[in-house]
């Protein structure tokens, strides 16, 4: 018998500790994993719950070794079936919706427990396509099609020859003024639209985002709407249609590259709330800054962004709910045949999950206050953007981390696809690349934190320079503490932490800013000094992201009133804290923030934290409130660890 | 037009550096990319140019979307031509082959370029099947159908119960004396054989790796050969065999699960090249200690696992070539529209790839070198089954890594099958877990480091602790420089570098032994003592391979005559070896080996060794020699990037 239930009261280790392996104390009070899925579920707990309900229905089971072309099929009946549930309406204007952008932006992370070509195909179809024209146009009329999936949309921005680079898109949408149409066209191959959703089977209206050319002028990117397939899913004239093909994961969603051979739309199908064209054939828009009125063209994807970093934060708890589960579950070695060991007793096992575990809460509550701070917002908020961007770069790739680290803390087991990790693995793998790609965005948010976006670059890096010259000077004085070697401080304390992340994303932003003025200086183009010191660049964005994580995570535990709750949440932001100090140990070092003594105690810290936490790491899964057949891994599942015949 | 031509004479930069970035320097000898082709494959051109050559035919291109049946048809029938070209009796002793066995994992190898369930099939069939007959059985009859696939096999050591732990295996093969008959049991279900190759569908005899009973004495583990399937397929009576199922990748393997019910195989079915039992039924060893039995049972597996790391070197090749030719095609952004910069130009991008590459290079080496030690063993060294665990855990971790990487480095163009890194990030994730699990290996490698396996655990410790804080000593005064701040040595010179790899070595030994004796003195016995530090354990190990490949790479660099080649090959040694000083550079400044001032340059170092290094990277990867139709993705293939219709 190697096999312990899983279904425990609370955290009593289940634990045999064999040998003489000294047990971890259990020196904090037990928690209520309950009240800790209160703590985290927050404000939007009914619209949570509302949707674990709607996915533990039985058609939402898996449906394992489909083809891909069963795959969308079925990925299209359970969107269906949320936008019967009226998820797809939730983030409208009234009268088309309630206008809730927090509450369906959690519904959509809900949906990374799930499968993620569903939320994909959902996020496109209600996120997306019906944002856009919510947000863009006055052709409201669309939106109760679009909310109840009678009108499959595409929202056709992304260009072979321009994934990232929006601003430079090359189709184009030529006003003809003797018919008082608009003219989309593909100039050349790789202007194509490419990886567009719901565009290779299903889609029958897309916005298209193209450059608005009246006469010989051109007025920037806008969002035109273009018919795809009539009802009968034939595809319209003048457009040209290609599958993407296989792709690693999310084959669920019917991704494919679209060309347009001078399609002739009516002038009123230009997304007119920002912009139009008059009566007269002339350009008037709302923005005069051609460059604020990309930005709020764009500002359609900020929402995908913030979804897609929520998504993350559940497929991260998917995949360590497994993995934890199973490690209460596996034996494996021993001090001798018949006393094999509980995985999770390995501290190399609790090192691989455990500071995972810590992230996966911190992120949690970054997102949620993102949620909240984005859905109470009236107007376009630039420092909303930018904190969606870093989180949704930072958010995916632990993801993708955590997934990794469990698909290894699983073995073969977690290769296998009903045991989902894998395929959560291969799904979230685009998470990177896609809704922008995380390179490109953690360099949005350090040029946010030089310049606030001035065209004039070079002037504004002064600026920015001696700003942050002074910043860092009361940070050294005040924030920042120096530990003499001999008398490490208690490394666990949040102000400590704190102010060595706080330390840390200072100097950075001070010596790049002084290392791009010093290239402007010498007359290299503001584009060419930034792009020099790129590294650097990327250094201050994740320095700033896990300022802002760890942040998010000290206000959402201060928040807790339960104390055994506030307690084990305190012990995971340590960990969280210690954990990140630890994977940058050569920087503090370097730049005198730490001595070796403390690195030292930083290091011990992370092991002894993970070691505690270990112990009630079911209860904190569990926490997450996954329901079971959601969660469905057969390894994660006690009762199921055992299916097959017993030989005589 | 965004593209340029990939097939440029040498590493001419085929860069528009626009604006006013400065051009990297082409400070360096041009290299000529077929020297080093010759220069890497060395004394095994042979065998890899008739590889290359094999897989160039039609028959080897790839076909998707095939479901998994088919998948697996597919790579059989690649096994079969394989087989008919003689590959499967390369390793194989006279007369049923050419007892080359370098050869054979070099062959091997060269398949890590193509799809890796034709590695893994063939692995399985003429590895690990026909292997353990050649090694552990006098039964050779049975090699030339082995070496055929007229006779295909499995090798059924794992079980559900019994991942890793090979020793506890509870497969029971008991000698039924009044038959003189072995009869062959699974006790219970978590004893089943799990995760098997070829026993779903293809394999018609199985190597079982049961406990031999000979009346009450249990024998330990031992190799029997088991009937699975008769010609047209049927299942053996007795034998039941599940499939496993769909998984994240390998699809084209046929992994199942067998149970066995009392079946009854002659007493001569025991590989019994090692051991046997007589015709009185009494157990014969040429091996008297059980321990080192085991340890040459389980030997057959050291050649598999040579062999994933040489196809993992493979994969990261791959990976690398595709990504590094797509960088060089692809732009993105730039000072304005009109002017966009080859991804390759980033420093961003070529920190992403550069110290991958040069990883790349360096594994390539150590693999290198450990093949031919080990063809040219005459009987079993542990010191190379220790060099086969370390590096196949580290060149799998370091494949991924760069999978991940060349993946990210592709976009969304990177994650479509056609493109092939996805796949590969598929199909190799098993890696880490399969032919032993990393972190199981990894403890190996320290385990034998600490102590030559004696079962005497406590006692070798306080040897062991002795003899390394001698070696410590020496190693201060002599190798291990400090280096003061003011005066930084060159950081790339490799003495100096080597100096810092083998001082955290020593340094970390010596204090692991001293943490384990700690608690032993104390009462602790040796497995939780050393369960206790497994983190520390693992960082030995991880630092102990690094400093072999860096050896080897240095060794590999010193055998090249021709300037050029060995010029770049420097290069590439010096970015490999600071790029994983600055990976550990808390340890480094921590242990007082660094000043902050050196950790400064080694992290410049790596910056401009990146940046050199890209201008000559289309070359670097070229060199590989990876056939076109191989490598297959059309963005890696000039003429392919631009073959969709040209919208009028």
């Amino acid at each position: 018998m190697t096999e312990t239930a899983l279904v425990q009261p609370h955290s009593a280790p289940s634990v045999d500790r064999g040998g003489g392996l000294r047990a971890i104390e259990q020196r904090h009070a037990r928690f209520d994993p309950r009240a800790l899925t209160v703590a985290l579920d927050g404000r939007y707990a009914p619209i949570r719950n509302r949707m674990r309900a709607l996915l533990s229905e039985p058609e939402f089971a898996y449906r394992y070794g489909l083809d891909r072309h069963e795959d969308r099929e079925q990925v299209l009946e359970w969107t269906r079936r949320l936008a019967q549930e009226g998820i797809g309406r939730i983030a409208l204007p009234a009268p088309y919706g309630d206008g809730n952008v927090g509450a369906f932006v959690s519904a959509l992370g809900i949906l990374g427990h799930h499968d993620l070509s569903l939320f994909t195909k959902a996020g496109v179809q209600f996120g997306l396509f019906a944002g856009a024209i919510a947000r863009l146009g006055t052709q409201k009329t669309y939106l109760a099609a679009a909310a109840s999936l009678e009108l499959p949309g595409a929202f056709a921005m992304t260009e072979t020859g321009h994934g990232s680079n929006v601003r430079d898109l090359e189709t184009t949408a030529t006003y003809d003024a003797v018919t008082d149409e608009l003219i989309i066209a593909t100039p050349h191959d790789r202007a194509r639209k490419d990886y567009i959703g719901n565009a290779a089977a299903h889609g029958r209206l897309a916005v298209v985002f193209a450059r608005l050319m009246i006469g010989s002028e051109d007025h920037g990117v806008h969002a035109v709407l273009v018919p795809l397939r009539d009802r009968r899913g034939r595809v319209a004239p003048g457009v040209h249609i290609t599958d993407a093909g296989e792709k690693e994961g999310l084959n669920g969603v019917d991704n494919g590259r679209i060309w347009f051979d001078d399609v002739r739309v009516p002038r009123t199908a230009l997304l007119d709330a920002l912009s139009r064209i008059d009566h007269e054939g002339r350009f008037v828009s709302e923005i005069e800054s051609s460059n604020r009125r990309f930005f709020t063209m764009i500002g359609t994807l900020v929402g995908g962004r913030i979804s897609v970093g929520a998504v993350s934060v559940s497929v991260a708890k998917s995949a360590l709910t497994i993995a934890v589960r199973y490690a209460h579950c596996r034996r494996q070695f021993g001090p001798d045949p018949g006393r094999e060991r509980l995985l999770i007793d390995y501290p190399a096992h609790q090192r691989r999950l455990l500071p995972k575990l810590a992230a996966t809460y911190a992120y949690h509550f970054a997102l949620d206050a993102l949620v909240e701070d984005f859905a109470s917002l009236t107007d376009d908020s630039q420092a909303i953007e930018i904190r969606a961007a870093g989180l949704k770069a930072f958010a995916t790739w632990h993801a993708l981390d955590t997934v990794q680290a469990a698909r290894e803390a699983t073995g073969g087991q977690g290769y296998l696809t009903v045991n989902r990790v894998a395929s959560m693995r291969s799904d979230a793998d685009v998470f990177t690349t896609y809704e922008g790609d995380n390179t490109v965005l953690a360099q949005l948010v350090t040029k946010s934190l030089l310049t606030d976006f001035s065209e004039q670059f070079s002037r504004s890096v002064l600026v920015a320079a001696g700003r942050y010259a002074l910043r860092r000077i009361a940070a050294l004085t005040e924030t920042v503490p120096f530990v003499p070697a001999r008398r490490p401080r208690n490394v666990e304390d949040p102000d400590w932490q704190l102010g060595l992340l706080r330390g840390r994303e200072l100097h950075q932003i001070d010596a790049l800013a002084a290392r791009i003025k010093k290239r402007v200086d010498s007359g290299i183009s503001a584009f060419d000094a930034f792009t020099e010191v790129q590294d650097h660049v990327l250094a201050v964005a994740r320095s700033h992201v896990e300022r802002i994580v760890y942040e998010a995570f000290v206000a959402g535990v201060a928040e807790v009133q339960d104390p055994a709750t506030a307690d084990v949440l305190q012990r995971l932001r340590a960990l969280f804290g210690a954990d990140r100090i630890l994977a940058d140990l050569g920087w503090f070092q370097e730049h005198g923030r730490l001595s070796a003594k403390t690195a030292t105690a930083v290091r011990k810290s992370v092991g002894s934290l993970a070691a505690g936490l270990a112990a009630e790491s079911l209860d904190l899964v569990n926490a997450f409130a996954i329901p079971e057949s959601v969660l469905a891994a057969p390894i994660a599942i006690s009762s199921n660890n055992d299916t097959r015949k017993t030989a005589s």
